[in-house]
């Protein structure tokens, strides 16, 4: 058995022993993919051998979320000085395809980076590049488990927990990706917690995804259309809010999945909690605040259409801003990592990032 | 030509005239009803000859919305008095199903009282049945149109009007029934307006049935999702927000369809105009404050389908509270069709219903 063989067996051996829905696992020395898109109505996977097959997940959703990317990059990166171990002038080419597949995950460069510095400087390059692609994962997975057990001491035992879209295992290294690794580690501290999931339109993320998800892990969760989100706080239905982050502003300002916003501005008004997690990587310290961010506006047709069936008839126009921007003032903390930020969130993120970022 | 066919022509002559999108109407002296439960895919029309067939497209929900609902009473009390002209003793007992078609509308029973009581004075049973019939209608059209005039003050040139569900014509006499009488009236006062429209889950009537009246009435519409409003107004999207009311307490808090107290949320936050247009018909008296108004909970199998196709796998729970409630604080005003209220609206509400119903 190979010594890369012998690190791509550790993976499989964790992602077993912890019960994680992984986005991808080795098998065998090669690399299978879950196939997102399917999902939940159809568990495909297929077996990636290049980094131009992992790129292609990537860029066709097959794998999504934050931390997911990045584990694939740097698996990628991997495949890539597989293929071509004894050339490393071709590794730059071979990786290319990956770099651009999502070209907003600042984490999916800096995975590869990390996985071709240390087969460039490992004395054999294919050992080196799977003990990399492994210690990326393991240290998402890490911070997942970080992120669980700092976010469980904000869940009260007995609590409802309102999220939205996806930002869970699958989405990460399997634990819990973002927000539902909170909700993991409430769960494993031992508490009695029920989800309810907004459907997340157009895209059905929540439905979809996060459903699938906490069903796998034994969670018990409701579905609830976007719009409910009010109602259900005025029943007395919600305890606490927790989503993922697309991206954080340096002043906290949370740019997530359209909607996140009118959950937060419902929460302050029935002072129920509503946190945000993250990693560093998701904080953009070039963004000083929300409004920084560009809100990108996604074709239309989305909205026009539920999982291919139209909803209207034809001719009618649609918009669809993929996110909304979730003034810090609306959070009652950053769950990241390394601990839980409160407000004024400013000099604390710096600071943070300036850490994380040393440590790489 | 009998007496009652000249009411019934009349109606149809208003409804061709005035260009409405009615719910049901005369031809030839029989009653056409539009199915909206295949809107906006199919236009099916059918004949309604007798109040049990009323009471049919009433409780299958073939007709819907406060108004339409009115009139669809008044027309079946009036086909129970033509299916027995001459056995006045009989008529209860023909419109018995009418009055238990739809529990909670109590415009339905006056509607049905008014026009059995004319038929009862009249000389001809059938042609007082008829005028009253068409009599409630012209008055449900009246308050349309009033509601559209006054409502078109608060309505700027250039306006993007942000609307949820259907609370338009087609739940009305024709016009624009509540919240799009106001749109209706802006234009025809000469403005230059927009619509945004929710597509409103589990259900989608904004998406069904609000694009396809608006297109028919060449008001041009924009399709968003519920979980967009925060994002639209972040954006400087939406000028003014007009909904209809399910039901209005005394006190002016508004229970409306799922979603419309996030809509108020973010209007408030962001300083936008937030109006509900509705009738004396649907404010409850016996409802101190929205909280005596308990909010139905449908079943939820509505949320794990869409239009008959699920949303994620079997075994997920869902749930589906119909409507929640918009404190009266988060109101900019009532429209109605005596006028706009503003806050504080008790006093103010009392006194319209007393005058209201003096006059029935």
């Amino acid at each position: 058995m190979s010594e890369a063989r012998k690190y791509l067996d550790i993976m499989s051996d964790v992602i077993e022993r912890e019960e994680l829905v992984a986005p991808f696992w080795p098998k065998e020395g090669e690399i299978v993919v879950l196939d997102q898109t399917k999902l939940p109505f159809e568990r495909r996977t297929f077996q990636a051998d290049t980094a131009q097959d992992m790129a292609d997940a990537i860029r066709e959703m097959r794998i999504r979320g934050s931390g997911a990317i990045g584990c694939a990059g740097a698996m990628g990166a991997y495949l890539a000085v597989r293929s071509a171990s004894h050339r490393p002038e071709k590794w730059a080419e071979l990786v290319q395809p990956l770099r651009a597949a999502r070209p907003t995950a600042l984490i999916l460069l800096s995975a590869i980076n990390e996985v071709l510095n240390q087969a460039q400087d490992g004395a054999d390059p294919v050992t080196a590049a799977a003990a990399a692609a492994v210690g990326f994962f393991k240290h998402q997975l890490a911070s997942e488990k970080a992120i669980g057990s700092y976010g469980a001491k904000l869940i009260p035992n007995g609590a409802t927990v309102l999220t939205h879209c996806h930002s869970g295992a699958l989405a990460g290294a399997g634990y819990g990706g973002r927000a539902l690794s909170i909700i993991r580690g409430a769960v494993e501290a031992g508490k009695q917690i029920n989800v309810i999931a907004q459907e997340t339109r157009p895209y059905l993320q929540g439905a979809r995804i996060t459903t699938w998800e906490l069903d796998r892990l034994n969670i018990p969760v409701t579905l609830a259309t976007d719009n409910m989100v009010g109602a259900l706080m005025q029943m007395g239905k919600v305890d606490v809010c927790v989503v993922g982050s697309d991206r954080l502003a340096i002043n906290g300002d949370l740019v997530n999945k359209i909607g996140t916003y009118l959950i937060a501005l419902a929460a302050r008004e029935h002072n129920i909690p509503f946190y945000t997690a993250t990693t560093h990587y998701n904080v953009d310290p070039d963004c000083v605040t929300g409004k920084d961010i560009p809100i990108e506006l996604r074709c239309s047709k989305e909205v026009l259409l539920y999982q291919g069936n139209p909803v209207t008839i034809e001719g009618i126009d649609a918009i669809y801003p993929a996110f909304d921007i979730t003034p810090a003032a609306l959070l009652s903390g950053i769950v990241t990592e390394v601990g839980i930020f409160r407000a004024p969130y400013r000099k604390k993120l710096i600071k943070y990032l300036h850490e994380q970022r040393d440590r790489q």
